[in-house]
Order: C-alpha cells, then sequence, then structure tokens
C-alpha cells in the first residue's frame, strides 16, 4: 500500500492515497463479475459509492454531518478496478484517520469491501433483467434474502440477534440506558443489530461490547443495516462489524424484521413512532397472529412518558389487542434483557416446530403493499381510511402512513410546499382517531422530539 | 436420522432408509432454490441422480462394475425435499455399508451433498436462460469457474495442486508407483486432483493420505473431478474429500487444466493418450507459449516402452519442440516430486508477475472448438487435416480427434456400427503421420491397453 | 451452579452462592496437587485468598476502595475443595454482580481461578523446601519464571508487549491521555500490561481495546501483574484477561521487566518516580549497556512539568548519560506509540542475535540485592551512600531506597512513627544531591501527587 | 536446518546432518531446565537418547529388528544443546529416510520431541530426591500421572480411549482382523493406544486411520506406550501421533489401565498371556468389582482356539466368576466395536457418579506389590502360592509371575541359565492348576506362539 499525504495549503485534514486489495467474498470472482464491478462503480452509481465509501472512512469520527464528509474531503475518489487476481480499490485523497502508518485499518476496510460488494451486488442482481423479481411479494423477499447472504450474514446459528431501534440524536440518559440494555443483552449472549448510526443504534452495541469482552465471546455481530439515503448522513459507527446496505427504506425494514429474533425500541422521534406503527402493521395480521416475536419499548424513568402516550394512542385506535404485541419496561435494563432472552426462547422452539430457518425469518407474512415507498401526495393521503372498524393491521399501516404523510406536511421541505400549494391534506377518518393522533404529534412536539419552527398546527382536514 | 433394514428374502444385501440434512453449501437456501432443487431432482434428472448418489453411496466397495451396484440396489431411491428451514434427502433401500449404527458416514454424506448440489446447480445455472453463455469461449470458461467455485475448490492459497492422470485399470506395480509418487508429493505438501476412480486415479491419493499424515497437514485436499457418464462406472474413491462433478468430458478437462498447477500422467491405455493430446493442443498455442505448466510422464521401469512409443509418436508428429513441453521420468518418484515442485515454484511466479489468480488458471488459452464435444462420424472424420505444416497445436488437436475417432471404429459399439454400415472412415493426412500412428495403437493392443477381440485392423483409408 | 440470593434485612448488597468447576490449567491436576491446593486454601493463606477473591469478584465496581468490598460483603467466603475429577471452588455469600441469571462472568471466572491457581502455586512451589533456589539472583528470576509460565504467560511469539506504568489516581486529562496512547499503541498491533489496576493501568488498557477491535485483532492480551498486598486495595479492572499474582513487591518489578519489550511511563505519584529509579538502577549497568530497552515518559502538556523536574534530577545526580537512557515525549500519543514500535524492533533484533527466547528477558542483569525488599530502618537509611563518584546505577538504586525511606518518613504510619521515635533518618550524602531529593518532593507536594497533612518537612539529616 | 549428506564409501544408507528446534513443550523452558536436559542426555543416559531416537528415526522402516538400525547406522548420534531460547538438538549421521528435502518429516521431529521430552522428565522428575515418592502405591500411580501429563495425554474430552493389545509377529489373517477391528472402532469415533510397535499394535491404528478420515474426524490420537527395553526393538510405527516413553514395564502396563476406556486383546504369543492375567489380577479386587472396565478378547475364526483355551485355564484357576470379566468374540469386528462403546458409556456414567476425571483412571485399584518388577529368580518362584482357595485376584498375579518365571525357563537365556545351574523350580501349588498351565504352554508352543528348540519339558517340579 502506497501512502501520499497531500498537504496542500487550503487543506486542513490529512489525506492519503492508497491501493486496497479486498479479501472475504470479492477475493474469488469471476473476470465477468470483476468487469461488471468495475463498470457499476464507475457508471451513474460512481457517486453513490463515493458517498457511502467516505461515510465509512470516516467512521467514528465526531461529526455525524454528511456535508462535512464531502466538504472536509471534497478531492476523495474511489476507483474499482480490475486485476486478473481480482478486484483492486484505488482510494486518492482519503482521511488519513482510517489509515495507521499508511495501513488502513482492517475494520474501516472490511467496511469499505462491504460497500463496494453490496452497491455491485444491488447493481447487478438488481438490474433490469430481475425487474420481474421485483413485482411479487415473494420476489420481494427474495432479493431482501440474496442481499443478507451475499453480505454473509446468514449463517446457520442459534436465534440470538436483537434489533435495537431508537433515536439518533437522544438525550445524554437515553444513550446511557441503551448502553445499559446492551450490556445485559450481551452478558447473555445476545449478538445486536441496529441502524448502524449513532445515538440508541450505536449505544446497544457499545454496552455489548463490554459485556461480551467479559463474557470472552469469540464471534460476535453488531450488525449495521443502512441504505443509501442514510449512510452518508450516519456514518457506522466504529463498532459494526457486518454493514450492509439495502437498496431503500423498505427493504431495510424488512431486513430487520426477517433477521433479527426480537426488537427493543428505544425512545427517539417520529420516525421511530413510525417504525412500531410498521411493526404492528406486520404483527397484528391473522398469518402472523401465533407467530412468537419479542417487542419490548424501554427507555429510563424520564422517557415513560413518551411510550406511554404512544402506548395510549395504539389502545384507542388499534384496540386493547393490539397492545399485546409489545411489552414495555421502563428502567429496567435486567428485565428487558431477561424478557428478551424468554421471547427468543419462545422463537426458537416456534421455528424448530415449524421447521423453519433460524436464520431468516420466511414464516412471517408482509404484505406486498408494506414493502412498497409511500409517497405523502394528496393522492396519497386522500386514498387513506382512518375509520374503526377496519382490521387493526390495516388500520395500522394507514396510520403509519398518515404519520408519516402528516409530519412531512410540518417539517420536511417537499410535504410543506405540497400543503401550501394544494391546501390542507383530506383525510378520511373519524375525529376521535384524528385527535388522538394529533395529541400525539402536540406531545413529541413539546418534547422536542420533533423539530417545528413556530407552534403546531394540523395540515390536514378531516373528511368524515 | 430413522434407520430401517429391510431384509426382504430375495435381497442379499442390507439396505438402510435414512433422511439427512445437508451441511455445507446447501444449509442457507432461499425458498425457490429450494423449490427448483426440488424439481430439478425429481423431474428428467432423477435418474441422473439416483445413479449419482448410489455411485457415492457404495464408494470404496470392492466393485468398480456400476451396474452391479444398480442390480445390487434395484430398490434404492433418492428423494430431495424442500422444508422451510432448506433441503432434506431421503434415501430409500440405501446400501447399508455408507451407515454406521444408523447414522451415515460423514465423508459419504459430503460426496452425496456434492451430488445433490453439482447436478442441482448445473440444471439451475446452465439451463436454457444461460444458453447464449454457452456460446462463446469466455461463457464456457466462465460455467467452468461458477461450477468449480460453487463447488467451494476456488480458495485463495499458495498453488499446490497436482493433476494425475493414467489407467483405472492399470497393472499392480503401476499402481504401486502411483501410490510412491502421491506419497512424494504428499511428502512435499502437495494436494491431489485425479478423475476420482480407481487405479491411476486413487494411487496417489492413497500415497499422500500416509505422507500428508506424516506431515501432520491439516487441510489436505483430494479433489476429485467427474462426469455424469463416469461417476457411474467408476464411483469416488473413499479417499476423496472434494467431489465435483461436471456436467460433460470437455468441460471435465478444461477444469482440470484451470484448476490444476501441475500435470502428472501415469500409464494409461488408449485414453490416456488422447488426454496427452488433448494437454498439448493446448500447450502449444503461442498465447500459452511463455505460460510455464508442469507436465510429467512418468511410470516404473517396466511402464518405459509406454512413454516412449508416445514420445516418438510426437515427436515425428508435432517435431521435437512439442517433445520439450513434457518431461519423462522412469521409476523415480522422488524425482518427479521435485521436478513438480519446482514446475509449481516458476507457476507461482508467474502467476504473480501476471497478477493472475492463484486459484483459476484464467490465463491458459483454450480455444472455442476444443471446448466442444468431437462425435466421430464420417464427416466429422473426413474434416480432419493431418498433414505435416500444420500448426502443431492444430495437428495435436486433430490428432487427437482422429486417435478418438479411429478406437471408437475399433472397440466402441457405435463406432464399429458406423464403419459397418459406411465403410472405413476416410481420413486426409500423410502417410507417415497415418502409419505412426497405426503403429502406436498396435503396440497398445500388444500391450494390453487397448481390448480388441481377434486382430488389430486399420478402420480407416488414408485420403491424401 | 447454585444461585441463591440472601439478602439478610442488615445487607443491602445481593449476594450469590456458586460452585465453580475450574478450567485452564486446573483441569488436569493430580489427587496430590488438589489435595495440597485445598491446604493451601484453608490454612493460613485462606484469608488472603478470601481478600483476592473479593477483589477479582467485584472487579469493575466503581470503588477502589479495599475496605469497601470487605465491609459490603462481610459475609463472604471461598473454600477450595477436592474432587476426584479435580478442583471445585464454593463461594458463598459472593457479590452478585459478578453472576449472570446465577452462571458467573466467564471473565471474572477466569481471574478467579488465576487467584487461586497463583496463591496455590506460590504456597506449593515457593514452600520452604525450595528456601535454597530463592537465595541467589539465578534462583530468584527462575522462581520468576516459574510463577509466569505456571500463568500461560508465555508463548512463543513477536516481541509486542508494552509495560505501562503510573499513578492509579491521576486527573480526567491524563486518564484520556493513556487511553489515548493505549489506543495508538493498539492500532500498530501492542498487547499491554500494567499493575492492572485503575487509573494509567486501566486507561491504556480501554484506548488498546477499541483499537483492536477496528483491527479486527483476534488474540489480545491484557496482562495484569498484582501482588496481594496490593490487589485487595486495587481491584483488577475488568479489562485484564491475563492475571497474575507475585509473591511480593520485587518480584512483581521484575516480572515487568523479563516479559516486557518496552516499559512506557505516565504521570503519577512518588511510586512511579521509584518505578523509573528502579529501572534505571537496571539499565545503567554495565552488563545491560548494550540492551535495547524502549523507555519512554509521556504524558499530555499540563503533565509536562513533572517529567522536567525528574529528568533534572536524573541528569544532576546520575548524569546525561543515564538521561539517554529514556525519551521524554510530551502530547503525541502518535509518536510515542511510533517510538516504541521502533524500540520493540531493535528488542526483537537483539534478541535473535543473542538467540535469547522472545517471551522472557533471560539477558537482563538484574543484581540480587535489587531482587531484596528494602525496609526503610534507621540502619537501612544510613547504610545508604549518596555521593557523587559512585557507579550511576548504584546511586540509582540507593536514591530510590532514600526516596522510598524519606516518603515512608513523611506520610506511612510505620516510617512517620520511627521517626518520631528515633529522630531523623541519618543519610550519608553529597549537599546537592539531598537538595534536589528535596526540591522533587517539594514539587510533588505541590502538584498534589505527595499527599501530607501540613507542610513539607525534611525527615531526615545529611551526613556528610 | 543444514543438510549434509556423507556417502562414505563404506556406507550403504545416505545420512543427514541437522539441527531442529522443538516445539511442543519444550519451547519454554527455564534456563536451569535447558541445562539439566542437556546433562540429562549427555551423561548416563546418552546411550539411551541415542537409541530410542533412532528408533524413531527409522519408524516405519521395513525392518522390525533394531540392531539392524544400529549397524545400519553406526555413526548416528544426538546431542541436546544449551540455548538461551530454549533447546536445540542436533543430528548427526541421521537417516536420510526421515528427511525430505533436507527437512525432516514433522511427524518424526514429534517423535523425537517426545523421546528427549520423556528421557528428560524420567531423569529430572523420577531422580534420588523424588525416590520416596516411588516407595508407596500412590507415590508410583503419581509418577505415572506425571509423566502421561508432561507428554500432553490428559486432556479433559469425553472417554473414548481403546487399549489394544495383542503380538507383534502375528499371522497375515490375523493382522487383517487387527485392521479390520480398528476400522469399526474408528467409524464409531474411538481413538487407539496400543504398546506402538508392529503387528496387532500397528493394525488397529490403520483401520481406524481410514474410519477416521471417512468420518472427517479432526483429532484423532494414536497413542503409542512404550519404555525404554521396547522402543528400540519395536519401532514406533508411523501412525503413532502421540508417544510416551514410561521408565518400565510396570508403569507401562498402569498407564494403559489408567489412560484407557477399554482394552481389547488380540492374538498373540506367551506375552499377550501374561498380560490378560495381570489385567484380571486388577480387575479380580474386592475394589474394582463394581468398576466398569470393557475388556474384550476377539480374533478372527482360526484364533478362536487360543482364547477358547486361556478361557478355559481362567475359568479352571480363578473361577467362573472371573470369566464374567470379559468377552470373548470371534471374527465380529463391527459387534467387537459395538460392545466397546457399550462398555465405555457405562464408564462414562460410573465417573461421572464417582466425580473421577475421564482422563485419568484414578479409581482403579493396582497394589503395591502388582506396581514391583517381577525378576524369576528361585527364591521368587518359590515364594508364588498356587493353590485353590486364594482370592482370586491374588491368585491371578501369582499365576501371571509363575507363568512369567516357566517361560523364561524355557526361552530366556536368563531363565534357562538358572534352571540349569539350581535345577527345577520349586512350585507350591495344586496339581490340576499346574497341570492347566502346563497344558497351555504346550498349546502355544504347537501353535507356534511360543518358540523353543526341541521339545517343550516342564522346566519345574510341583510342592504341594
Amino acid at each position: 500500500m502506497s501512502e501520499q499525504k497531500n498537504n496542500k495549503a487550503a487543506r486542513a485534514l490529512p489525506v492519503v492515497n492508497a491501493r486496497i486489495y479486498p479479501k472475504g467474498g470479492l477475493d474469488v470472482l469471476s473476470r465477468d463479475e470483476v468487469a461488471r464491478l468495475k463498470d457499476a462503480s464507475s457508471g451513474g452509481m460512481h457517486d453513490l459509492l463515493r458517498r457511502c465509501a467516505l461515510a465509512v472512512l470516516t467512521s467514528g469520527s465526531a461529526s455525524d454531518d454528511p456535508r462535512a464528509a464531502q466538504e472536509l474531503y471534497p478531492d476523495f475518489d474511489i476507483q474499482v478496478l480490475q486485476q486478473d487476481r481480482g478486484v483492486r480499490i484505488d482510494l486518492h485523497n482519503a482521511p488519513a484517520m482510517a489509515f495507521v502508518d499508511g495501513e488502513i485499518i482492517r475494520g474501516i476496510a472490511e467496511l469499505l469491501f462491504a460497500v463496494v460488494r453490496d452497491l455491485a451486488y444491488t447493481a447487478i442482481e438488481l438490474g433490469p433483467e430481475y425487474a420481474a423479481d421485483l413485482e411479487s411479494s415473494a420476489g420481494l423477499t427474495n432479493a431482501v434474502f440474496g442481499l443478507l447472504r451475499n453480505a454473509r450474514l446468514l449463517q446457520p446459528a442459534d436465534p440470538n440477534l436483537v434489533v435495537c431501534w431508537g433515536g439518533h440524536s437522544i438525550g445524554r440518559d437515553e444513550y446511557q440506558y441503551t448502553k445499559n440494555v446492551g450490556y445485559e443483552l450481551g452478558l447473555r449472549g445476545l449478538d445486536i443489530c441496529t441502524g448502524c448510526g449513532p445515538g440508541a443504534m450505536k449505544g446497544p452495541m457499545k454496552g455489548a461490547t463490554i459485556a461480551h469482552a467479559k463474557q470472552r465471546k469469540r464471534r460476535m455481530r453488531y450488525i449495521g443495516i443502512t441504505e443509501p439515503g442514510i449512510i452518508a448522513a450516519e456514518s457506522p459507527n466504529p463498532i459494526v462489524n457486518h454493514l450492509v446496505i439495502m437498496p431503500d427504506i423498505e427493504k431495510r425494514l424488512e431486513a430487520f424484521v426477517r433477521l433479527g429474533h426480537g426488537i427493543i425500541v428505544f425512545p427517539g422521534g417520529v420516525g421511530t413512532a413510525e417504525e412500531i406503527l410498521y411493526l404492528l402493521g406486520i404483527l397484528l395480521r391473522e398469518e402472523n397472529a401465533d407467530r412468537p416475536f419479542p417487542f419490548i419499548l424501554t427507555g429510563p424513568t424520564a422517557s415513560a412518558p413518551y411510550f406511554e402516550q404512544i402506548d395510549q394512542f395504539i389502545r384507542l385506535t388499534l384496540g386493547e389487542a393490539a397492545a399485546s404485541r409489545y411489552e414495555i419496561i421502563i428502567a429496567d435494563p435486567e428485565r428487558v434483557a431477561k424478557q428478551m432472552i424468554a421471547g427468543i426462547r419462545k422463537v426458537r422452539e416456534h421455528r424448530i416446530a415449524q421447521k423453519d430457518s433460524f436464520f431468516f425469518n420466511w414464516g412471517m407474512h408482509i404484505p406486498f403493499d408494506m414493502q412498497q415507498p409511500f409517497v405523502p401526495t394528496h393522492d396519497a393521503m386522500a386514498s387513506l381510511d382512518l375509520h374503526h372498524g377496519r382490521k387493526p393491521q390495516d388500520l395500522a399501516a394507514d396510520l403509519r402512513r398518515a404519520f408519516s404523510g402528516i409530519v412531512a406536511g410540518n417539517v420536511k421541505e417537499d410535504g410543506m410546499r405540497r400543503v401550501e400549494e394544494h391546501g390542507p391534506f383530506q383525510i378520511h377518518g373519524d375525529t376521535d382517531i384524528m385527535q388522538a393522533l394529533d395529541a400525539l404529534l402536540q406531545a413529541f412536539v413539546e418534547q422536542r422530539r420533533m423539530k417545528i419552527s413556530g407552534q403546531y398546527k394540523p395540515c390536514y382536514q378531516v373528511v368524515a
């Protein structure tokens, strides 16, 4: 590996040029595959590759601002080159922080290979000739499976993977709490899977690391599942040792559900509330009724109100039965871990009884429409149906969409512009449901979990 | 695993019913793949699967007669079944010799998984939608690569794989000699790859096994490369720990050349002579002129005449230069091993200089026509061009074909019938070449390396 | 393992009873050894065993006050029992914090086995029948070797072990700095050995842990070397994965020197200054003149004065040549690591040239008198010889003793009482040397590195 | 490693000089240990070391005649040298057959290290200062334990070690049978321990090797237990991968009994019959009455009479109960293996119930007098007591001694000379017992299992 420090007068940060020869899956490629990899990385995908690579190369840096990385390393570039023996990655003006004495840090190199692997695989395997596969629910699930297997994440082993969801910018107490929970999970041999950014996505891994070291665990998995729009903004934290980049948000959510053996939700913003509704939309389906899946909402004492409000909202809209699908535990990391262990034990028994694999939750039913992206146009919002009497799972899915649209109408540029142009969204629904939703949003604003300028004002009208 | 011994009165040999859950590559499949595997094994491929599986289950039995196995286990059947967790293989009335106290012998199970894997992969990956790939030399090479990689045979490691060719029914002395050579190769850390049957395909592995044990080698590879028409007749010997079934003879030959880092030829029948001409047809190409490839013909003292005659024939027809591509070593196993080590060292240096992979010989040029099967019809034989003055590599390839056709006309049912119907083959060639070929065949008959009834009589006419 | 929580009303902290079956060296014992182990642990050594075990079982707890542990777990007890199959350890009323769901944390168990192993080995191997061995320098070195080997610390491997010395109660900035240095050492593959307590003994390990994880290092060693008088006061930090208890302070110091391939000294109290003088007393000997041994003093900018004062003191008393044996680096963790790497490379070359082992520094000469404990009586102090003109190594050794005695006279109960009874120590030495020593102590008092009540007042008189 | 072939005109066989740096236990020695090792190997023990080393270096050669090796390599010498880093072994004029291209074969090197280790350990640990230990039964057992542990043979693992006894020069059929039994044992995952020479000591290992390979067993143990008087005459066969040299025959026998989890006896000569009586002398003791220990006598059909005669003799002399301690199985290798598996399962349960270790049979009672060598003088023979009515175990032990003495009187130089000088042994015993013993010996002579010149003639007189 050659090292060359370019210290232009105008640039503050030291950079390095390097050649890297990948291992682990990228080392036994056919000539064709190498060529396609090269093409994929030089064509329309090049900018995406560049951004993702930079995110990985600045992994663990203090700043979480993606633009910062782009601005700090404006001349960074990456190229994937063909050599008969395999692939070579050339880095130009790469952040020196990823190197030690001219050698790239091995963990960083692994994440970099993961980026190249996943973007190339997506480009190759999910290309036009596979389009037909993506037009059915089974086809989409198969694509998710393919991406996860290609990332070497599917291994026959006892169920032990806990997915942790929650906000990326949370309070100090909440962060410490996620570490404590991770520690208790780690003491019991559980592995961690998160969205791979900071905050509630880093804390559980950090806690588990210490516990795993104490328990002398040898093979620990800190899995980060991300997607191109997120990774650049949320650099994988440096603990992640398995990284996979899914093509879009829906496949990322499906990956969490199919890979994890249980899910813990820490406090977060509105995004976290949406994720809860997404998961309920799946778990409440009749097909999944008997399927064990530990689902725990937890936080420190100060965060109790957040979950209480969500709980109330769910009970009102989806019914008491819906609330039986999750457990709320406040300020008790040990209990969280014990309940997760108990829940995963049931998952294990169920999989054995069903002769289902441990490594991929084939049996969980996810309907085709929940695998599709939801874009909150006025038409889309008007087609929602938020009345009592619907099946809870369908209502949950539509609530998530309504939720997503209303948030967009209040805080996202796109949504706000649409509302300005076309007036408030017209939503068909029962008044009490809409009021509850409103109350929930207002509470988030008050807890500063949703940041708006000025006062909260509904951006929709209820149409009975 | 359930065991049930069916001892019908009419059957001499004990059989077992068993359910087997595969590992190693068949354990992380998608639902679709499992379904296709099931389909592939139940459709037209079922009889092939049944025959190959039976060959593996009787691996190491005294008899090498394929019909014997079929007759001894007439009720044997195999089914590949889908389970959500993966694949299940059901065996009915399987030879009890493959089991110990109701448990299948682990090495046998591995070979069985290899059979299912390769037949299924061939059916899936080389199916109609890939037809276009098979219409170019690069496409065919890619298919060979794909099959070998899928069989987990391609691993980044230092070059150390010696291919051994030679007859499956050879004399006691010749067999002992192949063991001695294998022993010397094994002492020097080399791994062995053969056609996986008995005779010269078993001896080198057996010798290497003892040497590897003495050298405390941990990961030793005894690779068997076979094809559907051969495996049933030549059960893999029980030492084989990596088995791959290529779709046809030409891909099998290409696999030997691309996988091995050197080739040793022991005495054999006419088939062995054909293989020598095949390899010369490749090595003599200008594209491969500077490519190191250790190629050694060797046997005990009594076998010296066999190689002398072949050597003379090559010098006469292909020129002295052709003879410089191989070395003949008589009765000196240690020297064979030392020369092989020296040759492989050059291969290693060349690959590094060319940035070519160690695990697959991408650089070796094999022309498209040598990747195609040759069927010795009268037309095909008449199109051969056996005159002096041609490029040696082309002449070598045509000589191999002529050789193949003449052998067929003398000993194979198909060929003999054709000659009877249409008269002798008309071959365009120089008289001295054809006489030399004739002399060679006659010598083989005398050495009982080619078995004909009655006296040898040329089945062709030379057309100038 | 049985669990039983005893929650007497009067006790705040939860406790557990457990039976533990050791592994790793305690699992293949003879009947006699088991019996002696049992005897050793039940006789005079029982209280020592109890205290050390409790230190380990509270490893990582917030408090570093040894009495706290004793008071918090007054009913704790440990017994080593004989079973034919080996050893069983019974814990009564043990801190519940060392257990998860009734199972002892594996890393804690390993440290516990280390405690039993070392105390037993000391009792058995250094018992009366070996007394003769301990009357020579070679015999003592042999005892150190035996203890380290028995602790499985001696393995053939490339030199990479850095010993870190420094204070156990240091400032926040200094602690952070030790982490940064450990991080840079870890990035370069170096392992860490310390006194195994908090502060400068924990920081480098913590930093290295993160770096090792990033570099995907598989076998990392965080070695703690302690002795019975220290372990109870300074619980091993939870990162330590190899623990050895040496019989006394001198053997502990020798273990550091013979095991480590280089030493880094962080800021500390007077004890750290003594350690620097100890090491100089060895390195300045003619026998060790050509022996490479990287020796770096380092700290953050704010700690520069500490090292400057020590440096000045050394130059004045031991001469400029003495100062060439170490390097002072301020506020540059990366440079510390690079210099250490460079120094260890020289150690490696020297060992190879001398055919000395990598794992134990047999060649380093440590004189018999430096292997003996120094008790600062008035007689002992009067026998010191602190005049210019002595060999620097001898002066260094006596300075260390003077230093030790004066500190005792000022802050340790024993020493203060002696001075009160018999008057000030009478020290033979040159005035300028004694004044320099005085100035150094005064500076430590001002920096609050030596805690005295009231003002510093010399407890000795100089006798020319 | 330097290689130098000395081909003096007068010497037929090629030799090599080499320097070897040991691993595995000899690589972390103290300076003292290295020095003692050097002393031990250069003093009175040098000739013993030389002979044992030569036996190992000619391991696997055709000849089993020890004198042959000494005569073929008259200039061979070995020296153990001290280096600071550890031990170096210098070989002079060593058999070239142990080397490949100047490098010693790794397995041979391991056996060589074992020889040095055991002879040195014996010299060091069983030296005069330990004499007291050897004056009690427990002390002797402890010495056996120490030697086996030092040879790394004691590892915590499930019981699976089968000891195979039998003749070293047996017929072709009998040899093939031992291979078949070894194969069936190996298929079931059992490891093999023998006296490490040829014949019945090699066959079971050879059979197990093939089965272990088929079962893809990773860690297989082929343990050879020998002693200085035997190893030179019976080179370890090349399959042995763990070798231990016990100080004398009695410790070797005890090692078999304490290490093995079951014993199989194949046909052999008179020595084998003695071993059977030795084992019965132990198993018939009241202390061992409830101790499971699978003990199987087996051979091909043609060997049935051998075991029948022994069985009859035992029933007559020791009673029917004695015969219940073993099982005779003729011509059924699979049954032998199944019974051994069943027996070892009981051993396992018993050890767990007794909390005894799996790796050393501490519980088996072996009386002090059976741990002492028996020298068949006239006095010793006269002190035997071969009357009905004694405890079977005592009678068994004395029968073994009588047997041993009578054989000596008939075929061993020493014994024959004594009888010639002092007349026939005077043995106190019942006539029928002595007649049965006589009949048994006569049968052995007829089966050519005991080789005498002329006709068999009793060398003793019965004294009532």
